[in-house]
């Protein structure tokens, strides 16, 4: 066992204050890893607000997390003292089934155990996030970082960054193909990048025009603003592929619109009802797909990483001491971030 | 030009009533049918009462038509006079499309022309259906039907077998695979026959207990009740693809918790809203698909027709004189049929 500290949250409408736990001591299988950058996620908020119920409390947010290793258990072979390691959404599943046995760990038929907000399958004890000094997690759940990348801005990669990564790879896209990227946050901001990097088309599809600019300064190569019925219409079958990162409830209908036949809807932000809802006729004239995607399994993870530092991406990042963290908590509530905040660790005062 | 008689309403809260009409002459494409049977389709209820929009009046419904060849233009080279046809949902389409050309008129970029309340694409007259005595047709839109089947139980063959025989197709239904076809209808009681004779593994997916008698008579392997939470509980994540034939709007999560990972539920009888509305998170966790179906292409549906004949496959049908029809409608609204009114049109008595 060792002393950790960080920042939690102790019920719904409480701020995030100081807090200490105790992270378990590293077992054969585990990597010790010092946190040096933990991204803020949106599902943070939504979490620590129990907006998707299950909240457990005290909560230690944080699925983004960048570190070094610290220590190594015995039988970890992929990782040594000094590296440079990343921990995203979950740190353990049931390691069995057909989901796990397909490195589709995200799906695990038991159920994944999340980075926080969950259980750990041995001991029973509440996961803790990455809003902390450091976390022990097995090296399944552990993605190796490039040195090459700005460690920063790769704390984003490992929610936002797999969640946008997973369903274009799932989906194909590439060459020839028009993809639309709905929505310009953290998740929008790295979909457009990637789907540029793998060689698509690509239409960032906003309700805001003064997006437009920044969307194209991140690789989109046409802006469509969707409260436009003009630019809507003009769009109308096109699209090979929709990547919808809205993380809100929300009107699908005009976007299955823009759907070529037999094209595919992914929804990676709202996991609420779709409201108003979705009609029958959206789906049945022209055999449109709509479906969803969750973050990713560890070995696309890993896959990610490596093409993150290949492609030279990261994240657009706004580097904040985690004394301010419940500002930028009210920041991102209102969309004022572009796109990711991320907490600098060495900020973190830690008690006597 | 040529005089026919038929049953038509006159505005959205009209009777059916004996109505005379103009078909066209039979131009050098055009195959003339009398019409034998009449289907009667739950869409022809939802159009004349104008539920969907756009109702035209008079409206002469009717698009599960099947007849004897009367008359074939001069470059007609499938059907001969004596011939049996059948009609289904579509007289043209543009044929210049991509969709066109895939065989796909169903989807045809310009819109196809419907069998009746719809416009011809040369005249702009409006188009009527098959409660009537004959209709003249374009060859492509016109289907060969096996003097081998039961020519009465054949014509709900036209819309509800295509309209479930295309997606149990296109999504590659077959042996080995577990498929769930929810609501025992009109087109519930098709998905059963076709997807057991393709090979599949077939659940009957009812709210409705008393019908699980007559599902596993139709071919169904075993019945769902859909209302029992144990039941629903004993078949989550379990099945290959579901076949969700319910024509009015419902709640389709507890559905989609039915399906395999990367499964799919294909919408074929609600156009309208689904309400209460679609979870995100029902499409996200096991990255599953919903997605919908019209009707099928004309070389498909000959396809199918052939299929029938092969597998001695029609409808289960109760045969009215047309002199019922209202009452027809009024029982099929309460979904009092099994499974398919047909209209014996040697029961309209022609006006002077």
């Amino acid at each position: 066992m060792s002393l950790a500290h960080g920042y939690a949250v102790h019920d719904q409408t409480a701020p995030l204050v100081p807090f200490s736990f105790e992270r378990r001591a590293a077992g054969p299988d585990d990597v010790r890893i010092e946190i040096l950058f933990s991204g803020i996620c949106h599902s943070d908020l939504h979490q620590a607000r129990d907006d998707w119920g299950g909240a457990k409390f005290p909560m230690v947010p944080g699925h983004e997390i960048i570190g070094r290793v610290t220590e190594v258990g015995a039988n970890v072979t992929g990782f040594k003292v000094g590296d440079f390691a990343g921990v995203g959404c979950m740190v353990d599943s049931c390691r069995h089934c057909a989901a796990c046995d397909e490195d589709l760990e995200q799906y695990c038929e038991k159920g994944a155990t999340y980075t926080y907000n969950s259980t750990e399958r041995d001991s029973g004890q509440p996961t803790f996030g990455g809003y902390s000094d450091h976390i022990v997690v097995e090296q399944r759940f552990v993605v190796k970082v490039s040195e090459t990348l700005d460690l920063k801005a790769a704390a984003p990669l490992l929610c936002a960054g797999i969640t946008t990564y997973s369903p274009l790879r799932h989906w194909k896209v590439g060459p020839g193909q028009k993809v639309g990227v709905i929505g310009l946050g953290g998740l929008g901001h790295m979909g457009v990048k990637f789907a540029k990097a793998m060689g698509a088309t690509v239409v960032m599809i906003t309700t805001t025009p003064e997006k437009g600019a920044d969307a194209k300064r991140l690789g989109a190569d046409e802006v469509l603003v969707s409260r436009d019925p003009a630019q809507m219409k003009a769009h109308a079958g096109s699209f090979d592929f929709l990547l919808n990162t809205i993380p809100v409830s929300h009107d699908t209908n005009p976007y299955m619109s823009l759907l070529k036949r037999d094209a595919t809807m992914c929804l990676v932000g709202v996991l609420t009802e779709l409201d108003p809802p979705l009609m029958g006729a959206s789906v049945m004239f022209g055999r449109k797909h709509i479906t969803g995607s969750a973050i990713g399994g560890m070995a696309e993870t890993q896959e990610m990483m490596d093409f993150c530092a290949e492609h030279n991406i990261v994240s657009d990042v706004e580097v904040i001491d985690i004394k301010t963290v419940n500002e930028a908590w009210e920041r991102m509530a209102k969309n004022d971030v572009r796109y990711r905040f991320v907490i600098d660790m060495a900020t973190l005062e830690k008690a006597a």
